[in-house]
């Protein structure tokens, strides 16, 4: 069955003049697949002269011609994977073998199957940051009649409103995150250097059953968030701010913490960032603008005592971080349910360093629900 | 210091006709700044609308003149992550802001250090399969003047042979992944689905500090390697295929392993994979014809009774698996001391299943050094 709603994706397309859409991402062919991408290569494409390229071909109105594109040959039989990932709905498959420009070949049969669809001088919509350049060069030489355009907010938008599987793998990806950075902060010793806290907030992720993907780390005070040989100790506060990654969906999530009793600065300014969060929340829900989300938060961080230090920042986020809805000054859309938003309050001060709270919610009818709202305080 | 030979480059360069080169897949950025890459996109470059693209340029005969392009906003100060890293030898640095199209920015801002260095109108070595369409895109209009050629073999060609920090870290991920496909079989219980030992080799591989990447799994008789709801059980005996990732270097090994006694037969094809690397390694040494090495191979493994259901592959082995040196019929070059070879012999028998055993070595001036050379029995 088809995971994502056909009429929404051609509404889209025709709203920016596209006639079909070709997926060439990990992750947007992992959406648009339900799931699946050849596991031999979602985690290193590079494979001898070139990389790994699906396609999965999406015509507008007609979403059930849609097709794929894998790779075959006697390595490795990417039918063997569909057929162990379960089944995949889309059944009009292209198999390219084995060979120097493997990304050029898949854009190729891509090709073919357009020209075959009657698309050969239609309007494609390509994921132009994640096109391959000798996959777009061969595009274009088997199709010189057609035109290409940006896909990338086409899919972008069709993935903002999550279903409940994919609210399910958030919810699970935010708590094993907010768990592992309470791991990381209690066992948090004098002298520890920044390198040594992220490498074990690997170790706490990846023994969760999720992939890290990034830790800033910032001891205060000094605004240095890499991990470095930067030394954390009694009195210091530190902000750890972790991404980790469960089936292609994304935690985000920052705690604060300190050896023995917080200095007084960081606590206040931290109880600024809890008090503009709990602001923030109270203010979500289906309907409300997100350009109103922007203000009330960035009001809420810059009142006060510490506003002149204080920064408001609020994205979407699932399959990719920073994806729609967009909160801005200037944002023309509302919060819709079963959105994602991370919401990120925080402090930049030179005597405490970067004291920071960040948190995701998913927008529901009437409210919120906090997704991994673990060791806040 | 730069990590590489700047004349091997430059001849590599001029042989190809190419001026100047332009790095931008993450394991060739990490090649030639000497193990750098921003670690917050390391292990995952989508971002926003688009995806995070740095690039190293190097001109041919001024390898000194060498550049760098990554990002810098009020978010991530990517300065801080350089320090953090250690010295960089790439001294002239430029930075793109965060923005909709980051790999667009970051090839125009190449496209304006080319200009500067007087190269507007030269042949610019691009990695065709690692540059997005979009960057691509922003060369060729702020270069309009310039030609383009792949340069994926050049940077392939000097990564061939390896340091001796290069030897050491590969020594390190083959000995962790040789370890952990030990603990995996030793573990394995009647009933297990491939599944479920392919998630286990993947939490063996992490624990031990290293990245899994992928694992195959067959279980005899049928040729099935996709990890999936197939039961191993006693009396079948199993191959067990794993790559992991230390520091962008990549191990690839396989093993056997059989709950009780194996079957005769798989026994059998096994001792005859013994039997063709012991072979194939007694001939490697500097000097030796890659056809010579692709000849002595399949002679070994199709020689004898089991010969009909052979199949003998090598390939070498560092940041991307089947890289230079390229080990077939034809191949034209010698092995040289320091090159990474791996070598796969395996049985494809219907009764038996697929027989495996894969190893790598190190070809030293007068054999070579086994990697990772754990429980091959």
């Amino acid at each position: 069955m088809m995971p994502f709603e056909g009429d929404r994706l051609t509404r889209s397309m025709r709203a920016r003049n596209v006639d079909v859409v070709l997926a060439t991402s990990r992750h947007n062919v992992r959406y648009l697949t339900g799931g699946y991408y050849l596991s031999f290569y979602a985690r290193a494409s590079r494979f001898g002269a070139g990389q790994y390229l699906s396609v999965v071909g999406i015509p507008a109105e007609r979403p059930a011609s849609a097709f794929y594109v894998g790779r075959q040959d006697a390595i490795l039989n990417e039918q063997d994977y569909i057929e162990a990932f379960g089944p995949l709905w889309i059944t009009d498959r292209h198999w390219i073998q084995r060979g120097p420009s493997m990304s050029a070949a898949a854009a190729e049969a891509a090709a073919q199957v357009l020209r075959r669809q009657g698309l050969a001088g239609s309007t494609v919509g390509i994921e132009s940051s994640f096109l391959p350049a000798d996959a777009f060069d061969a595009l274009r030489r088997a199709l010189p009649e057609a035109s290409f355009a940006d896909a990338t907010p086409i899919l972008a938008d069709l993935r903002a409103v999550k279903r409940p599987d994919e609210l399910e793998r958030l919810r699970q990806v935010h708590q094993m995150t907010a768990e592992a950075i309470r791991a990381v902060l209690a066992e948090g010793r004098p002298e520890e250097t920044t390198r040594q806290i992220a490498a074990r907030a690997q170790r706490r992720i990846e023994e969760r059953g999720a992939s890290f993907l990034y830790a800033f780390t910032n001891v205060g005070p000094g605004f240095l968030r890499a991990p470095s040989s930067e030394r954390w100790g009694r009195g210091r506060s530190m902000h750890l701010d972790v991404g980790a990654e469960l089936e292609e969906y994304i935690a985000d999530v920052a705690r604060m913490g300190s050896i023995g009793a917080p200095p007084a600065l960081a606590a206040d300014l931290f109880t600024a960032c809890l008090d503009a969060q709990k602001q923030v929340r109270g203010a979500i829900g289906a309907g409300l603008p997100c350009r109103d989300l922007w203000r009330i938060g960035t009001e809420a961080v810059t009142a006060g005592r510490w506003g002149p230090y204080g920064r408001f920042l609020a994205h979407g986020l699932g399959m990719v971080s920073h994806e729609p809805p967009e909160v801005t000054r200037d944002s023309g859309r509302s919060l819709e349910a079963s959105m994602v938003v991370s919401i990120e309050t925080e402090y930049l001060h030179p005597d405490a360093g970067h004291v920071k709270l960040e948190d995701t919610v998913v927008v529901t009818p009437t409210g919120h629900e906090g997704l991994g709202d673990v060791a806040r305080e």
